[in-house]
């Protein structure tokens, strides 16, 4: 089976990262690729990594250029996803790795961002509970959020389990590439070497939501989540720092069986052995999220860490793994279990 | 007046962040030098930024090569500082840029360090209720840890207040100094650089008492704190992002007005304005702690922000601020308020 | 005595870092400060780290807002300063940080900036051979180029004895800040970190005939300079490797000798000890030029290293030296001969 | 056909990225991984990225542990490669990736290394005259230096089309990983970040001879180089800025044709389109070499930049790249054309 995929917004970031994967994929067949101001560009001059692709020269993202194939891939900016996704027809596979279609609430979708709600689609993050047989056969995916798969994987057995009070406390540090690839001056080397600062502090962050949702999904009541992220000076990864109170009852075995049973099965979801701590370092490039769990007895918190690769399971492995469910290829065909380190 | 200050350790980060402090200090003379395995060699082939030191040979650490100064910086490892301290007279100042003599409860220091407790001396955060008195005319100070400053300066007006529910939760982003100079594998620039990854989770940390001790002293009760150190990529610098459950009848209003009026007067902590956000790279050399607070309504948390150079107000900067209260200077001698950026 | 002073372009790199340096300046006193686009903000929203002048509110950069100091600091895009300069009387030391002033021959000039030739004012690198006295007492200061600075203290002695053929070659690596503040894609923090690359290759860099011009006058003939600049993950700092063939009867023991010679009083060149050799992070923030030279027997060819903080001596901490030397003042007031490390 | 494979030196950077490159390799089974003092520890513990490869243990590098397998990758301290490789038999194919067999001079190897030369294996860079054919079918294979590999690259075809002067002139700037994984204060995170800096300057690395070795060979005369490495802040990746005099007649369009020839059926060295230039950004976990040549006609200098990743084309890649070519396997087999970027 070969199967043929066309990239939306191909010069950015997501779309590069997906480009990465898809290169590898012994299924697929990288069929045209488009974007906004960069369209007439070869993709050599944009995305130099991507050397087989070089002498691509990228399209308008129009309906006409991403007809035929049997995937698209959208890397769009928010907002733009339905009008292009209603115009490919049902039976091609839409994976948006935008935030379009991702909440289901539609009060939620406009207080964050601030225009009508395109609807909702099947949640591209499979080791969440009941995820991955919605996945299967379907022909549209909202690929999670890159802070919302760190934490859900952080927090969702907890929840699910019954382990956790229904209040977390979520601290991030993300890689600057999570910003995206359009010139703005904090964003500059200069500024983000050798500095962290925080951003969306309060629970501004247009992720919050998305969070609040999966995490009470999984614990069948009202989650609230206390998210700050912040900026770190890497160009990849994220770290993200998730706990709650505990239940009566819990303690560091009953807390660490739990995730063991939760993630047993799971191709790239990676308990540590105890003793050992996630690193975003461990995880570049790969589609690996690395766990841990700690109980701390003295402020009778759950503590999760849980490690990505913002790019790959955070956004682009993501919706890879979620194309591989939606049209029936092995989940794990193309995604790298390995990083790159050093 | 000129003070004649020795400083043991000199070596080391701590011990050369002093000096660059010492040698814009206008009261300070600069006197002897003193190292543990280093002694022998040029202070220049150790710390080739401290050039008007350059020439300097280490002596070694001994009550005789310390003897004869108005102050003694000690930035040795945990456990030496007493011995030292001991035969250096009860007229010398003695600032302790250890962890030694921080504690309150001996129980505490023996659980975290092992060994038995030294003792407890006056406490170098002037900024907190009470501490500055304690800190004038003294000839013993024990210098915070970096941790604590950026945590305790960031909840304590909030406990001092009684806004907070005595439950803290701090997740902290620490640059690589904060580990000292010793090499290990894990601090390699291979390993750190492109990464995040933290350590000591679950409240093993050997600063959480500090911070317990402090802000349960603000709050006139026992406050736990679920502490989250991270590792970053950068040489300097301390993002705290520290929280609490509200208590009723807070908001945004209130709590602002709290923080504007604890440090209205403080010359090293600055609450930024409404709007902006600390970030490690505006407080780079200097003795600045920035701060912003937030109240998340949906979560029903107060969130404070703090920023410091954890070489610099977190140790060495603190430092000269607590001499210059035991000595009688005034309080800013030396210390700059502006930072190095980009 | 008291200086006052004003800066044209304090939202940029160069106007922030003459700001620290002249808040530290014993004798100078800080008046108007100017911008462009950003005039009408306060500057602590665009320079965070210069905490005493938070509140100060920037003005446009028109005579009537610069009239009325002692020294004016320019900080403009190159081609703006001759209008400027013009208005603001021959009484008032103007200090110019663009490259307006800086070349001898308006061909050079036109060639590489495409611009009619505004003029050449005396060159503020004090340790070239005869600068320091066109220097003293003048008005009008032209500060050199980041790079040139790097490369003619390392080069001119060499020259200047006659010990190297009269074609150099240079690669030089910079921190990310000498590129400026305005948001580029390429010198995005994601693109930048993790990554070097080169520009301007083959001659094509504007400093190349500053370059040129300096190491000429030093050998009484015309030099050639084949220089590759490249860019490197830091934000501050230049490291230059610069290398000639040597001349017959040059030998280490003569390199050294008349590199000893040369910088024996200058106080912030620092020829290093044998056997220790420069670093970016041991000047950072400070004014000082590091240097080591080596003689490269196999290849027959001197070769100098030299590092500088690229905005420091580089360029504001030059423009303060130079205007210690204008206006009578101390050359070393206000200038930091230690840097912040690690 | 399936290759089984040991690599001794696992625990290292140079083993953990032949088992980042052999785990994607289609006709590779991974057998044995040795260590020296980390004989006996989980890989997992020591190269957490390498997550399918996580349980296993390390033997110890011994002739018996090593023995049945049909390739032995050696990544081991120079001078401990013959012993072990003498009791592996002749049919075996052995790698080394250090530096014991690289040299063809044995009085050149004695002067660097200063310990008895072991001879003189197959040298496993193909893109050189002649080496492509010596690799075929060798049971033998040195793996060059990393900084060699870069610079043959870049100045080879000069040299072989009679273009340049034999006195090449060579800065390059190499990420951490190069120094390797053992813990020195100088390669800290604390040291490196924020600051460059040089070593081994005036021909004093032991990569010069490797240099001229090969650019001598490709010119038919002797070649000088004078060369010197730069530490740069990042983990990965080689910039190396090449340059000699042109021969006359020279000019960049010539420069270019050859180039353009040397290269056009590469697979792995990619001269870039005019206009663009290398970044090691670009080739971050990929085995290109990214080349551009310019002719700087006012210094009368051919200039070349290449970019490689150090630990992969420079490395590991290269390996991989001799290991296909010596077993009769596909040149490109598990080997990425794609980087990792940003």
């Amino acid at each position: 089976m070969t199967v043929r995929a066309a990239v939306a917004g191909a010069s950015g970031y997501a779309g590069g990262e997906v480009l990465r994967l898809l290169l590898q994929h012994p299924e697929v067949e990288i069929g045209v690729l488009t974007a906004g101001s960069n369209a007439g560009q070869r993709l050599g001059a944009l995305q130099p990594h991507l050397l087989p692709l070089a002498d691509r020269v990228l399209a308008a993202t129009t309906a006409e250029t991403l007809a035929g194939h049997d995937v698209v891939f959208l890397a769009l900016p928010h907002g733009q996803s339905a009008a292009v996704a209603e115009q490919l027809g049902e039976s091609v596979l839409v994976v948006d790795m935008g935030a379009d279609f991702r909440l289901a609430d539609a009060a939620d979708w406009e207080r964050f961002y601030g225009s009508p709600h395109a609807g909702t689609w099947p949640y591209g993050l499979p080791e969440l509970p009941g995820a991955r047989a919605a996945l299967e056969g379907s022909r549209r995916v909202a690929v999670p959020g890159c802070y919302p798969t760190a934490v859900s994987l952080a927090l969702a057995p907890a929840y699910a389990a019954g382990l956790a009070e229904p209040e977390a406390v979520v601290v991030a540090a993300s890689g600057t590439s999570g910003a995206g690839k359009a010139a703005k001056p904090h964003l500059l080397g200069s500024e983000v070497m050798g500095s962290m600062s925080p951003y969306g502090v309060g629970g501004l962050h247009r992720h919050t939501p998305e969070m609040i949702q999966n995490l009470s999904a999984a614990a069948g009541e009202r989650v609230t989540v206390s998210f700050t992220p912040t900026l770190a000076p890497m160009p990849r990864g994220i770290l993200a720092t998730s706990s709650a109170k505990a239940r009566p009852g819990v303690d560091a075995g009953r807390l660490r069986e739990v995730y063991e049973k939760a993630y047993a099965d799971e191709p790239f979801v990676h308990l540590l052995p105890e003793g050992r701590w996630p690193a975003t370092g461990a995880v570049y490039g790969s589609n690996i999220a690395q766990l841990q769990v700690a109980y701390d007895e003295a402020a009778g918190r759950i503590l999760v860490i849980s490690a990505i690769d913002n790019l790959t399971k955070g956004t682009a492995g993501g919706a890879v793994q979620s194309m591989n469910l939606a049209l029936g290829l092995p989940e794990t065909s193309g995604l790298p279990a390995t990083g790159i380190a050093p």
